[in-house]
């Protein structure tokens, strides 16, 4: 395996994307991996940190209709994967990504209900063939996530839905990773030792395969 | 003509389009017309008029990629369509409209060469079947429309653009307007008087039809 790879963690608030994320990252070092960039969605560069922002803020007196948050979504994803992400693959570089396309699916695709053939055509149309090659989605009970996202402070607009809006985004997440080889999902509910673990041993035995 | 009408004016810069808006405005109210709203894109929402600004501005260090030029322009386009223009229809207010989707379809379709299979599917996906009703397209030689627009003064960064893209894009706005009933050329290389004569000549003519 001697070419860079677009590895994505993804998963429910409070299912413990960041410490996958250097889980994942110290698995790669000490693979002997030594470039590597992290990216981060909806965000990566100027531009698509302002359309996080917009996305995540309330917006007073105007509905932010879940269309408009999809191509916001995929605004800030084009300008990553062009201006960043493929950039550093074409040079080499590994990229870990907190989030990519499989949030959109996941989150306005199921907990949103946008139908499937508008997502698919936004994928499509906006990246093509251009997909991860391994994704771990932390797999937790959003009762648990979500208590766990509280203790870390104020919820933004998105984590302020209600519990059947997350009950729908996870069941999309399970359903996505049982239709795609390239994702392996992890018990997020384990300790944070074990999650670790797993993760290190998922990415150990696919670098081998 | 009873219901409320959406009624759009297209064009280069420097064509004249808010000339052409008072125009439309003044033969609705000669004609009887109460109730009016006028709308601009991109924006026409506070969330909107942010994205404005994103497309507009120069982004120091980041390319802004094409796809993500057209998915702001129909991001802003749905907040206005699905909480402005829409709403006011319904309430039986005539929407007058600087700009709309035939401006995504030249400007980024025809000046930026996005393939027509990725216009239409973002046009369907974000818009289904709605369209205005009536389209003035004011027609000028780009040579002529950006002197007019530079003597306005600072160009923004789409503005910039060398002679080709505008040369594309007006070419774009004549393909369009000859396969599409609702979509009237006007000669804004006339005089303004003249302009707003054939404007309300048009307007007229549409009402009693």
């Amino acid at each position: 395996m001697k070419n860079a790879k677009f590895i994505v963690i993804e998963g429910l608030e409070g299912a413990g994307k960041s410490s996958a994320i250097k889980a994942v990252l110290e698995t790669l070092k000490s693979a002997g991996v030594t470039s590597i960039t992290s990216t981060r969605e909806p965000g990566g560069t100027a531009l698509a940190e302002k359309l996080r922002t917009l996305v995540k803020q309330e917006h007073e007196g105007e509905q932010l209709q879940d269309m408009t948050e999809l191509l916001l979504m995929y605004a800030a994803r084009v300008q990553l994967v062009e201006n960043v992400i493929k950039p550093a693959l074409a040079s080499g570089t590994w990229v870990v990504g907190d989030r990519h396309d499989m949030s959109s699916q996941a989150y306005q695709g199921g907990g949103r209900q946008i139908p499937s053939e508008t997502m698919l055509a936004l994928k499509q149309t906006t990246l093509g063939d251009f997909k991860p090659d391994l994704t771990i989605y932390l797999d937790i009970d959003p009762k648990v996530g979500l208590e766990r996202a509280r203790g870390r402070g104020e919820l933004d607009r998105i984590e302020k839905m209600d519990m059947s809006f997350f009950e729908r985004t996870r069941a999309r997440y399970l359903e996505l990773a049982s239709q795609d080889d390239s994702v392996v999902v992890v018990d997020a509910e384990q300790s944070i030792e074990q999650v670790a673990a797993d993760i290190s041993h998922v990415i150990t035995q696919w670098m081998s395969a």
